[in-house]
């Protein structure tokens, strides 16, 4: 740490510079704590309810609110793979920058199709814009993986090879889920919606029993304990 | 710092990983900036105010920004305690990071039940709904803080096991004031917001000054001094 | 920072426990960047424009957009003092914490009295509301400067006495700001927006070229370096 | 690290006080985050929508993901942009600390045109109020670049002259992307946003190829590795 290591002084051709930065960490979770939070907008309250009406409104929204918790727990299964993979990373470059970016372009723009997810009339075409839009962040991730494990530098040293193979497969048939939901959908809407918030944390719970049986990871919040 | 213990390779079975990771911090605190800001969204304000109505309409509104106070003062209890248990913290682990993803998500339901508070009318419904995602929010609290207790490793090694009983105690009994509230609610339906205004933090300080009378706690901002 | 000494062992009566925690800035930081970016929300955009509608409703908008510039150089001049404020900080205690959330409720409350002010039909009201609340914020920055003088441990060591006690001084003087404006908006609401506009950042410039004349302070981004 | 050299005992006058403080990164990252989130309220969402509509709508909203899509790439390029900045730099004054907050003043006022901008029925306008508004933040960077170059110490020490020079030219040149867009605005409106949306990133990829062709910046996420 006090070594005159990094910044490395590189600027020959060919030759690789090491910053120190995790500001990649800093705005990504920015970004999930702002979309998380941003799901309690979609649910509408009428600016002029009086006291009586309050009672029925409530009973008329709390389909609203399992949408909401849907939509909180495919965010926050995306947040907690997130923090997972990198996890695993020593280092990032200049690609997974991007890619992270555009991860978190569908990421963000998941509250838009939540919005349109109504739990007592459910149209097919909603749960479709959310699993495409939910799909294709999932596929971004699927991408990251590739290149972390293209890029064996970019991985903390005890990480071995195959748990990453493993984990981009999983990743991979993760948007089984979302495929599942939608053929669901086209027959029965309102079930569809309940399948995404019961199916994905399932699926990463199957996962991660799967696979950390017998151990057991403890983060440490601070350096030096 | 800068031995080889962490990232310990660790992938036999049975063993505990440790690495270095404070997200869950970073993401915490985003959630409840947002949350806690997001409350002023829930004062109305229209969009064509002549100049002469303007005054009119800020009397109007003062209620609402009484309801703003008290969200804003449970909101941030909610953080000061937050701040609290992680502060005891040395590391967490997943189920700490689901449990308190589900803490969040109650955490940042709140401003949906603080729309539905209006001062001048209050309705009993609506002090129900608020009350129930805040003692939700109340109860996973409980639960962070039973599984701390069952995994001393969690902790600093200097956090006396009573203490970490009985804050899991207190934090149950906070549940008492929300259902005060509701009870209070269903004959006195404007002074239960007040109520919650003035008992959270209120409960939290007698709770405070019992425990910390004679002694205080700084919180270094930076490592090196 | 690999010693034994934080977290000191303290649970004796009277002793002063001491941590490592940059929560507060964290959270503080979250709670100012997202009030800083809802004041776009202040500017309302009718949903259906047509392409001939836009250029006149822009031209209608832009006092609009000089009121989001007023609220944001106040709100922006109150980071910066913030940023300077705990830049002098070793330490924070409890008390700190509570004065700084209370701070903070009013900074994210701005938005709020900021939405009510109209450049060309300007109402004494909007403005004595604006400066009202910014001065309610200027006055726990107030408190927080006195308590800081009275606790020297929380003070980085090489800060003069006579320092602080002049930006309490200076502090406490710019809510003189606040008070032209509400008695100049009496007279001349349209300039009182102006002057909140001009004024707020001229004082802090004057006072900082009054200090800082010969020094100038580099803030490092990195411990190592 | 451990040494007392900072916060070095600098009150004298002339001296130059070092500081470590990278809350300017937080800041900044927390209003990027925000800002690129706040995009997806700009799809407006009616809130009582049957069924059957939803498909309908979906079609007619595709357009404003386009625009969404548009500003989401324009904002990230920013967000890349600090990062390779503020990635360059040993430390930050004053001056930066007020550039750069006014440079994120007008990142925080895009959604603003952004929700103007129309993909069907384009106007000359809208497009001209986004292109003012982004190319105002670029003259900020510009204003940063030029700052940092003329104050060495505020670079880490590897960081050739040149470069710095040559990326502040680079910069001033890219609000040729805004300039051509308001130009190709007045005679296709509806092209100029996919030019905003292709022009601006293919610009940054052809800078970033011209200049690291050779070599590969690795963003070490901890200090100890």
């Amino acid at each position: 740490m006090n070594d005159e290591r990094h910044p490395s002084a590189a600027s020959a051709a060919g030759e690789v510079q090491t910053r120190v930065n995790n500001r990649i960490i800093g705005f990504s979770d920015g970004v999930f704590a702002i979309t998380i939070t941003l799901l309690v907008l979609t649910i509408d309250v009428p600016s002029n309810l009086a006291s009586d009406e309050v009672n029925g409104f409530l009973w008329e929204t709390l389909p609203q609110v399992v949408i909401y918790a849907a939509s909180f727990v495919v965010i926050g299964t995306f947040w907690v793979r997130h923090h997972r993979m990198f996890d695993m990373c020593r280092a990032v470059d200049g690609r997974i920058l991007i890619l992270n970016l555009v991860f978190l372009g569908f990421v963000s723009l998941l509250p838009f199709p939540s919005d349109l997810l109504i739990f007592d009339d459910q149209s097919t075409s909603a749960v479709i814009a959310f699993s495409t839009v939910a799909g294709a962040a999932t596929l971004c991730e699927v991408g990251l993986w590739r290149h972390l494990r293209r890029h064996r530098e970019l991985l903390l040293p005890d990480i071995p090879e195959e748990r990453i193979a493993s984990l981009t497969t999983w990743r991979f048939w993760s948007l089984g889920v979302f495929i599942i939901s939608i053929l669901v959908s086209l027959f029965f809407p309102r079930i569809a919606v309940l399948m995404l918030l019961a199916l994905l944390p399932l699926y990463e719970l199957v996962h991660h029993r799967h696979y950390h049986r017998h151990d057991r990871t403890l983060y440490l919040l601070r350096d030096d304990q």
